[in-house]
């Protein structure tokens, strides 16, 4: 299977029929921002079983052993890596971190899940893909948003047709943020990006980026990227921490239909235009026509379920069935290799840096 | 006055104490999409009398004729011109005819009015600036968004100081539009251009643009363009005519305040968030400390007022008093500038494109 | 053809195939809110001619001389009545006055179009009523909502049975508005009413009614009324002068969908919601079993038309071919009717008031 | 103190200073729609401690012992009154039953906390506030809106003069409800009747009714209730179950703004039009004067914050202290009035019932 067609046939249910005789035995490695979320997912999910915590801050190993008293907590990763009780891992810490730990939970044979972005260099990212490769592990990328029941919606309005040919999209994530040292990048667009893989399935093939460092030079809080895709879709991305009204929206124009998917937007999350332009070739020698076509706004109904329980039983159905995840670690590599490429065209003010493909690099 | 010096001072409204004894005796040149509107505007000013009309299609000349049936229609724009009662024209006619339109106009000894962009090259933008100069008149391009109610409710705002430091701007400008063979960039961006240049009152330092031409290779249908300001404010812009939504939002976030215009949101044009992010300086050897800060939003009142009406007023005020219309011919220069910049980043392939600056331009 | 079986199969489009030779001579009696509307699009329809205005107010007939320099204008409406040439004439004067005049014009011969409400009684309204007929001429109340494409797209959905059984009905409609002597009911339900006579298609068996006068004692400025309609239908409809945003909202539910119609949201004015709720009977001696469905939301679209353009021109069709009009006489009456009920409520402190159905009133 | 003029000084701030020394013993009677909310703050909340639930369903009975594995469960309400650990209960059971188990809890000597509505009839209502007094114990109806934040920001609005004079009201409470057997407004009612007697601080003088009964006879999932209140104020209240969209709208029309309060609009819940009209009486002999004011719409920032949790602060703060909480019985009383009496007016056909006044009523 190539890296852009996706498993399209397996859905994901809540429970599955077969369930394995034995819940997996997770550790959680980080009790931070995501971290709790995590823990509340693994304790509610049949597949898994929270076996231990692992986390340095005094503080936050308190705050976890009140809420969930039976669970051992460890300061060392190795005490964890080292429990052969443990089946798989689940590595909630900052960016920096995540190829030295991934690399030796899969050196000591656990499977990884890996919050986003999966490394924060193209090279990292290559080589725990082929140290998962070499020993068999599943290692995948924390992308969320490719379990969210929107997301979803609006890639099977691509994948049906119902779109036409995708012309642009524009992708605006902005929030009051947390500060990270990583800079805007590569804390938001792995979002952008890992959703724009998935529902275009095509890979990137030049991007471009402007930012602006406000309060410390080189920690951008504000970027825009534009994006030419393989097939020549392009893209606009505007991420920021500065903005005072969440926006979390994302336009999709095809030649048939546009989608507009604004993820603040509970009930109403998925909005479809059925209106469109057509071009006909002149006659002879005459200018040419458009056409305009206008109708109907639809707003289907998108399934309430939690994202992050859906990827942790896709993780744990990874791990006992060997089938992809959907978050898998080609895609995770196609993020990291874009956010590498954006943030060189930042040392290079804006200049546009082309893509090899990922395949290509992974080759080389 | 510098060109980024804009006149606060003179306030416009409907009606002027001290009218001039005698109308201004006004041509209007194309009588297309946006001639009837200068039509009506020009009919119900009292400060200015539509004396002729110069359209060569006949369907569109009848149609004047049926609308306003004693005012003359001419073909050939020399009988316009030639025509001593004749004040001033209004040139409503595609981009590539405003350079040699305005010129035979300004030479002619006529005040001209030209719609957005001012021409096609800033080398003829500067031509006929220089023109109008040295023959004292008044050479205004047609930026209406400039007299725009909203727009100077958020200029307002900036000059008060009411957002603080403008960090960046986003800006947004889509419809199902009409084709045009200049391409979406010509057709849309002097829109948000002439308002960014009018509400940051600083020149565009560098711009990077990227687009896509889906029916007609170089006639691009959708480009988004990211500018740098003189003073470091970084801008996106996207504009489309392949939106199946309309969209007309600017975003403008500074340190203390975000200001959104909707210009399809009619009653609630403006909303003005008083929410912020504060950056502190570690006090020894410690972390950066982010602290938020959360308002109200407010939605100020704006007056109804029809941008274009206003606009004619300046116009017949500039011609009247010498005084420098809002929508003055160096902001038109600035425009086609960036506008002739960004077409060459695309040109490119989306390489960033620097701008000497105006005044530096203009002088050479 | 009973009252409320409208004619479903004629459909009022902007031209009709054989207009009749001449058009329809008409008098405009009124020039204050409502007339000059009436005038611009008399002029612009083909199968009218305006032939005179009549209004004693000079500033307000001289506005019209200068708008429309050849019509004449008269002060005495006998004037008018006394033309032989006039064949119909278009009342817009205050409801007091619309009994006298449309009886001294269908007296005169006159085919009559009176702006809602018919008349200030339902003894006034039966009177017309049995006037017109007598004569065999066109009385018809200006009820334009019922030519307004949304409010037409709802009755669409009805009639196909999309809503399934229709269970309530609310209606809001407020504003900062002109106060009027007649009071908030007489001056806006007259709206609500003919729209909900038209969709439901079934009499109004009750009403109750409550209000507020806060500046002048029996004039309202709020008003609550509370429907039972013939098959079961209960309804609520909320009007005011006094609120400061402006509301014109209704909402249709029914077993199967909802319709939510606000006529201010210009370009999404109906949605209707695919949601239900099914009650199942209880098996045996259990409890009642209610089920939930939901789906998608969709936004139709609706044609753009303006409702008075297409009222006048079945005015001009009823008058030429003796089809009943859209907005017939009946549902004039009706109107009325229930507006006089509701005002008797108003003196009662809030009872309700039982109305007897239209026909059985028209017949005693 | 009077039963309008609600304890404005003491505000509900999530800590108090000097807490007392030992929590507050707490048993939950109910375990359905609402006793896991119960639970889950009783919990969280450091002045109370969950000592026992009493349940008779087992499932229920069940699903609390997984989540909750200490703390004892009772099929007897008996069990629980006669433990003299337990200080106060609270009760989230059906209607019916809140008298009955409230006047056995109060008898043993119980702190009271009864789910809305306090009790069926304003008799047992009565009787209950008599036995409460009688021996010095609290007895609370959980109206939890009454510590919403947005609903605390309009009571600040219109305690500070904001709108200036009240004019009306009107509140729509939809959405496809859970069907009971009490009806749609024991169900939904005491919401609005709450919120509305704590904004305006003055009894109920009037109220009618209508609604339709769909599924049962006598069990309305539609209501209508139209409010005259002591002062004057008019107020409508929409209340369904059968209701495709979610609708919790409240709009308080005064002479100096009005504000709408949009309980399912998380971030911009209240919306304050600073718009208005004022009457000018005529000066001599000529018409009334009416003139607009129009101006800024604000929307103010809105603490988060949870009701139940402040609810049950207070409440455990009004055993403490001795203090009237907020949610008093008085309150709880009129509600349960007011709905007596638009049960009455239903079966009534919509006659109006005037109310006697609680105080009085109270006495008689």
């Amino acid at each position: 299977m190539s890296v852009h067609q996706h498993p399209a046939g397996h859905r994901l249910v809540p429970s599955i029929a077969s369930d394995p005789p034995r819940p997996l035995r997770i550790a959680v490695i980080g009790y931070g921002y995501w971290g709790p979320n995590l823990v509340r997912n693994v304790i509610e999910r049949p597949e898994l079983e929270l076996a231990a915590l692992c986390e340095r801050d005094e503080a936050r190993a308190a705050a976890f052993t009140q809420r969930v008293p039976g669970v051992p907590v460890f300061a060392d990763v190795d005490e964890v890596l080292d429990d052969p009780q443990i089946d798989a891992v689940l590595v909630a810490t900052p960016p920096r971190t995540h190829h030295p730990l991934a690399q030796a939970a899969l050196r000591a044979g656990k499977h990884v899940l890996v919050e986003k972005p999966l490394a924060k260099t193209a090279a990292e990212a290559s080589d725990l893909i082929a140290l998962a490769d070499s020993r068999g592990l599943v290692l995948m990328p924390g992308h969320t948003f490719l379990y969210s029941p929107p997301v979803n919606k609006v890639r099977d309005l691509i994948r049906q047709g119902s779109l036409g040919d995708i012309y642009f999209v524009t992708s605006s994530r902005m929030n009051l943020g947390k500060y990270q040292s990583d800079g805007v990048i590569c804390d938001l667009a792995p979002h952008d990006l890992s959703i724009l893989l998935y529902l275009l399935e095509q890979p990137v093939a030049q991007v471009s980026a402007s930012a602006r460092s406000v309060f410390q030079e080189h920690i951008p809080e504000v970027a825009f990227l534009t994006l030419t895709f393989a097939d020549g879709v392009t893209a606009c991305i505007q991420i920021s921490w500065l903005a005072p009204r969440k926006v979390r929206e994302m336009v999709i124009v095809g030649s048939q239909r546009m989608v507009q998917y604004d993820d603040t937007a509970s009930d109403e999350s998925v909005r479809v235009f059925d209106r469109g332009m057509e071009f006909k070739e002149p006659a002879n020698f005459g200018e040419h026509q458009l056409s305009y076509r206008s109708g109907d706004i639809v707003i289907p109904r998108v399934d309430a379920a939690e994202p992050l329980a859906l990827e942790l039983q896709d993780f744990a159905h990874a791990i006992n069935t060997g089938a992809t995840p959907r978050s898998h670690a080609q895609l995770g590599y196609e993020v990291v290799d874009v956010i590498e490429a954006a943030e060189e065209s930042l040392r290079r003010h804006g200049q546009p840096v082309m893509l090899a493909g990922a395949p290509a690099r992974v080759a080389a």
